[in-house]
């Protein structure tokens, strides 16, 4: 295993109660670190290996809430550039042994960059397609080493088990490979990549405004604190975000949680729903905002206690008859799903705070999964 | 909606207590009826048009129970085929506008033949692939119509909202549809495809023997019934089928269900994991075995009761220390899966009739989701 040498300040919880809280709060000033370090000038600085013209498809592969990274970037590369992505867990993936087209790149996700399947799914990718990459947070790690072009994520050292500040810093690099990808495939006009960069470089300044609403989720922590099971919801990219909110308050306050893309909901979970069951609904402003309320209402009529998470227009329009409401700050286009982490991360920690579990070191949990 | 017209003695419970009941007991006929209308003296018989010579990948699409055979589906055309496949729920394929192959084809799975999302997919699919097939039970519905190619999975009228004869003669129609992919692109030998068929039309007798095993799944009822949560892990072609028992208990029991892919255990969902959690590993005697057996242990490391499904060999070498075994024949090969999707649905039924739901008419559930 590599071994990361930080000096003793680096590793120390600068006056936070926990490591997570301060990964939580370093966010806005990682993501920009990341992003200037991917963007400078409004223009994409890439290694030159990193041309997307030839490829036909990407394979996106991770183990947990790395997966959930590669899973909103599915969206990201799919719309924005238009490249199709399969995504997969690590464990499953190297053991279907999926046909790959020797066009196509392979993409993994891990913080660590050391956990175990993702590892053997790039070996098992080597000879398969054209170019593997990672994506990692420890660039002296064995999936940095063995990719093709390994692209740090300069989290810095994340100490809490429950990864934050390493899943949005996967989400910014990989949304400047779905814009590269976008650029290469001459799918988006200069001025359309220019508008998704400003959107995209938007995004510390927004997590900032989205961490100081932190103290909003921890006035719901005595509530969901008093839940055995919570859903979470979400469509399109805000799905994964939907599956990550789920797992990190599984994590670390071991509620039952579970995230579902909203629209499966009418074909089996709405059957849990009952007043003790907290539904938690990620719906910003956009395309299919409307599809998410309509599938809220359903749970609201079947007495579910609803929880919002919106922009200021959406608490408006959809927030009559929801037990609370988070607003999130507007902004951020299709990169919004990165602020929507972080309401996630807090509602998790708060209320893992108020059910008094190790918040930083949860039962039975390592921090990087270096086994199958 | 179109309506099938069906004669009253056809819709009786025939002497069980609820339709679901009648449904699973049936399972064995309809199979054996489904597969001898597409096997015939030892070969496939389908539309002329079934030609995957020229497919380059496919796209499989459905919502709920049939979107779980998709994913079981998507194992075996890789797997058996070597044909690449996309497999997601409608709700969000329909709106992530995912770029498709024009020599890709596109199945769409659904009991109704009506369920509104997947016939928007279908819709969107229409003039971007090179054939929609739609696999239904209802021959009349709007997917059946829409459809290039549509194939009835001949399972008849089911009542019980919660699927199950449905599911598993959809799992029977698409095993055949890869059989056909693999004989098609060259990849299977004459030899190999016969003894694929051969394990193929031995499935419907090993459910019977799975059927006459529900006594078993009877005695567990009052330990399930007494939990708020249960987690189900696969692997492999076994994972969707442990989502498809995560859905049917959720469904009936209103117990809190999930489904895992055994190797994300680590990556999260552990942490849930006390005495009161029991655990349901379906792990069948195949290559994926002992790293199954080995989240297992896990489990049980942390006290989690574990009920292991496994064939005699896999109860005998796995079974220690599990708080109970339920023992399934062997045989099916690649098929397993839809043998072990039979002690899912008697979990599922006999839980809920211990909790005293009703097992017909689940809560806030109705059979077709023909709005979004």
């Amino acid at each position: 295993t590599a071994r990361i040498d930080v000096g003793a300040t680096a590793i120390d919880k600068g006056g936070y109660r926990h490591f997570m809280a301060k990964e939580i709060a370093q966010q806005p000033v990682v993501l920009g670190d990341a992003l200037s370090h991917y963007i400078k000038d409004g223009r994409i600085v890439l290694p030159e290996a990193v041309d997307f013209r030839d490829v036909d498809r990407l394979t996106l592969v991770g183990c947990g809430t790395a997966y959930y990274a590669a899973y909103v970037a599915k969206y990201w590369f799919e719309r924005l550039a238009g490249l199709p992505c399969d995504v997969d867990v690590a464990s499953e993936f190297r053991y279907r042994e999926p046909p790959l087209s020797p066009r196509s790149w392979a993409l993994f996700v891990s913080q660590s960059g050391e956990t175990a399947d993702t590892l053997a799914a790039l070996h098992y990718c080597k000879d398969k397609v054209a170019k593997t990459v990672g994506v990692v947070n420890v660039g002296t790690s064995a999936i940095a080493r063995d990719a093709d072009i390994a692209l740090p994520i300069l989290a810095g050292v994340e100490v809490g088990v429950a990864s934050t500040k390493a899943f949005t810093c996967q989400l910014a690099v990989l949304a400047v490979l779905a814009l590269k990808a976008a650029a290469d495939r001459g799918v988006m006009s200069p001025a359309e990549l220019s508008a998704q960069i400003r959107d995209l470089t938007s995004v510390p300044s927004l997590v900032s405004q989205a961490v100081g609403a932190g103290d909003d989720c921890r006035r719901l922590a005595d509530w969901l604190s008093e839940a055995q099971d919570v859903l979470f919801l979400g469509r399109g990219a805000l799905f994964p975000i939907a599956l990550e909110g789920a797992l990190k308050l599984k994590e670390i306050s071991y509620i039952h949680a579970e995230g579902y893309a909203s629209g499966e909901l009418k074909h089996g979970p709405i059957a849990l729903i009952d007043r003790n069951v907290p539904v938690v609904v990620i719906a910003p402003t956009d395309p299919l905002f409307d599809k998410t309320v309509s599938n809220m209402q359903e749970v609201m009529a079947r007495h579910g206690q609803v929880l919002l998470v919106s922009d200021a227009e959406g608490v408006e329009a959809g927030g009559e008859g929801a037990h609370a409401v988070l607003t999130m700050p507007s902004g951020g286009g299709a990169f919004a799903p990165i602020i929507y982490a972080i309401p996630m991360q807090f509602l998790a920690y708060h209320t893992a705070f108020a059910k008094g579990t190790d918040v930083d070191q949860p039962r039975n949990l390592a921090k990087s999964v270096t086994v199958e």
